[in-house]
């Protein structure tokens, strides 16, 4: 049984789809040389419903949560440094801080299940649902409540960012463990096997890749990969809320652009609960996780960069805003062939 | 021959590099998470000599020409498209004025070559070398010493940028006919087959793209595709001055982004004149034209961007700017393991 959510994902425009389409072919450069730009405007006039729309208030949610699988080892990284990056994103050291600067996106942190608790702060908001998953190899990760409270979270943090007039929203996350629990999901979901979709996360030795594939294919075989309630078996709390990120996103027409491995998974569990939030996607980039380019390819996303990166907290994801204003812009602000008094084609 | 400058390429400072290497390593996020900007970020330390760089006054040079060998058939497009679309990059309208507004880089247009007088314009260098190149199927595109004059024309126009504060320099090009001749180079250069190296430029059919490698073919054959005096023998003023800008901007250790096949091809010419000019390119962009990635792969050069674009202009160029300002920005602005209280890597 999947979580229920009070929400429905509206179809994309496609008459704004077509209008971005048939203005593109006007623009004053040969069809298509602008390559991923034009199919990426036409998508994301399809997904907001106008052409002239300018990603201007951006945001970068990070949900953090820690995991009972890094008990069996599968990080290179000790659990508490889950509790410690929150706190260096707080206090604006990490790589998804300076990343938004340059981007001029906020950074709002989501305590979604972190083990250790935090004092108030003005971009942090505190929804712990439990101080860690359980293990997934020693049972479900957590229970059905849970997992639907997670992704209420994260509509919740959806709808409040929307308030605020959000425009374009990119996901990341942190936690110690998290690649292990996506790996699983992506295995879940796709059908593939552990060994396919388990990398190195922060940058396991060829022993731990062992222990850590070994750790999917058990809690695959504990949990019966049938596709539902993989949430609940083998999910994470900051995994359902950017989940539920998506769900919230996608449900007013905001685009979202996905991360990595952690949350092209989440990807994976919001369109288990509403396909149709796949159209607001975008992929943001390919990671070095070889899980990553797998749950994007049954997503059906081809990632705008390819950077060779692993790193997550939505930094791959802030570094496609410039490609998506670039993509938006390029539509308005160029001129036609009529306006600038340039020649088309030779007839043949 | 090749074309005499009087200029040297600084080497890279081995110290910066290696001082950015070891920044990266203490830097709260697993080693190498950050992938290509990681090593970006390196790079470019070695080549501006020093880490707390950002590259904030930013331009992109156009530079434009008209090509003998168009009267083949080999483009698309007219060839009175040159001369349009320069008005159209003086008029703002162009591609590379949206993007170049976007990135905040400042657009000059050089007009090295074009078939057509252009009234005077703040942004427009007017230095002519000849109203168009030869047709290069027929005899050389231009004299030995019009390539001379092309190249000091680029490194005239790097010297105006650089005394103006220049940090971060993108080129780009217009030109109908000069996929061709580019691809003429890279074959020269690389000694690969005109069939590996000619794609479709701006749009051409089937038919038109037999006849545009039959071209290069007869271009090979008649001027002994040995490696020299490339550039008078089937180059283009545009791409000369192209070249020039490369040489005169690696002399002031200012790193140049290469945008698509035709600006690379240039870096070919300007690594003939200059090999370490290799140093301070850095590549945007790969583009949709198969002798784009034999070019760069000849340079040594990995591409930062994959967007099948194939507009030349500098728009490919003008897109990888963000990489190249997060790369330092992560450089200098994350915090240290030590200065946020993050552990670092398990011991084993």
């Amino acid at each position: 049984m999947e979580p229920k959510l009070e929400l429905s994902i509206p179809p994309l425009d496609a008459a704004a789809a077509e209008e971005a389409k048939q203005r593109q072919a006007r623009l004053t450069k040969p069809a298509g040389a602008l390559g991923k730009l034009e199919s990426l405007s036409i998508r994301l006039a399809g997904m907001v419903g106008r052409l002239d729309w300018l990603p201007l208030r951006r945001s970068v949610v990070v949900c953090a949560g820690d995991h009972g699988v890094a008990a069996q080892g599968v990080s290179a990284y000790p659990q508490a440094v889950t509790y410690q990056m929150v706190l260096n994103f707080l206090g604006g050291g990490a790589a998804v801080n300076v990343l938004a600067h340059q981007m001029n996106a906020r950074v709002t942190v989501v305590d979604a299940g972190v083990a250790g608790d935090f004092d108030a702060h003005p971009a942090l908001v505190q929804g712990k649902i439990a101080p860690g998953t359980a293990d997934l190899t020693q049972g479900p990760a957590m229970t059905p409540a849970q997992a639907t409270r997670a992704l209420q979270l994260g509509v919740k943090c959806a709808q409040i960012e929307i308030e605020r007039g959000l425009a374009l929203l990119a996901v990341g996350e942190m936690g110690i463990g998290n690649s292990t629990s996506a790996s699983a999901i992506v295995a879940a979901i796709t059908g593939r096997a552990a060994a396919e979709v388990t990398g190195r996360g922060t940058g396991v030795d060829d022993a731990q890749l062992q222990r850590k594939i070994a750790v999917v294919e058990r809690a695959l075989a504990l949990h019966d990969p049938a596709n539902e309630a993989t949430l609940a078996k083998v999910g994470g709390f900051e995994i359902g809320a950017m989940a539920g990120l998506m769900l919230g996103a996608a449900a007013h027409r905001v685009p979202v652009v996905l991360d990595g491995l952690i949350s092209t998974a989440a990807a994976l569990i919001a369109a288990q609960v509403a396909p149709d939030v796949k159209h607001y996607l975008i992929a943001g980039h390919c990671s070095a996780e070889p899980g990553h380019a797998i749950a994007l390819e049954w997503l059906g996303l081809e990632p705008l960069l390819q950077l060779e990166m692993r790193l997550g907290e939505g930094s791959g994801a802030l570094l496609a805003f410039p490609l998506i204003e670039a993509a938006m812009r390029t539509l308005n602000e160029m001129a036609t062939f009529d306006e600038a008094g340039v020649s088309e084609r030779d007839a043949g």
